[in-house]
């Protein structure tokens, strides 16, 4: 816990899979970030952390990560996460990340995710300078699952 | 993970929010942890930490933290969250942290950590030379949700 | 998160307890992991981590571990975890852990990992070179646990 966090990176992805749990290994491989291990956050920005492109992370990384997933097994089912963050004016204060997860459409994500970090924003007293949510759904398929992940990485963590 | 754990912190705290996600961001505003990452663990008290006031840590940082929450959306439902640790008698020997969430009091919360860190220490056949649980209780009104957490926290952490 | 894995470990462990808290805590001290701090991740082994025994690790350490547990409270019931790995060809590759847990057999347990791990490499076009499962079952009498982890071990978590 002692990496420096110097970047953050946002990503989706879908997929099919044999298992729930297979279905969120090739929804990870999907988004990019499937030979890599995530360690579950609870879902701040740190101060003055660009947001950049997802880069190529060394396998076997431990990447704290808040994600939101969900997988489902009813044909048909309409599958949805998103993940967003907002930053406040100050650069000395810290962004804040949401997670969304459930049946709907991307855009249900989307919108909720924007009120959450609305709320998030308004209690802090905060105005947001810049705010960004990515989204996606999954129709099932046979097992399907969708997810939504911001990584906080560091410089070590790269390839 | 090479974070020198120097001190341990309990908080708790309970809030209203939009939705579940406020709720639970609300209440880690409330118990002094909301503008940090916490990284779930399961949960020991490192031989030798001392559990000191809730320092102030610094924005995004990642805090190993033993934590347990309980949201509602039922007016009038009570939240109940705790949690506890127990030292023992060896300071060369590892504390014990027990949370615990449910639908009841705090008094049945604190019950609940008590037994549950009395029957930790039987099974490892060591006396508990000190014990503390910290519980809170919350009646939703719209969604809420009760919290209780301790933190793992080293200086690097501190502001 | 700068720590150095070095080495990974498997374990598995079952047990009784006054509450389903203290059940999981007692599989983890019978797996030989219940005085360290778990902190979850999913599910990558780094490449060129040889897998060893279960070596003593430092109390209250904070150790990555893909772990799968489930307790249950009705007598008679059958509860069952499994962990598995496998590594593929390429040393420069990383290999994948699955976890599973479910009610039912040992035997069950470890097909669902095979299974997993076969899919997960099949997806990822590598050939399996090692493939391991570690499985358990654990027949509840009052509150039962079992539990399957594998752990990612640097030298300075070791005693």
């Amino acid at each position: 816990m002692t990496k420096r966090i110097t970047m953050a990176a946002a990503t989706v992805g879908h997929a099919e899979g044999g298992t729930p749990l297979n279905a969120f290994d090739n929804a990870l491989l999907a988004a990019g970030i499937g030979n890599i291990n995530l360690v579950k956050i609870s879902s701040i920005l740190p101060p003055d952390v660009p947001v950049v492109d997802l880069p190529k992370i060394k396998p076997g990384a431990l990447i704290p990560t808040a994600f939101a997933a969900i997988s489902g097994d009813i044909p048909g089912e309409r599958l949805a996460a998103a993940v967003g963050y907002a930053v406040p004016d100050d650069p000395a204060k810290n962004g804040v990340i949401m997670e969304f997860h459930g049946h709907g459409t991307r855009a249900e994500a989307e919108q909720a995710i924007q009120a959450m970090l609305e709320e998030a924003f308004r209690v802090r007293g905060e105005p947001i300078r810049e705010m960004k949510v990515v989204a996606i759904e999954h129709t099932v398929e046979r097992v399907g699952c969708a997810l939504a992940a911001m990584t906080l990485l560091g410089e070590e963590d790269l390839v």
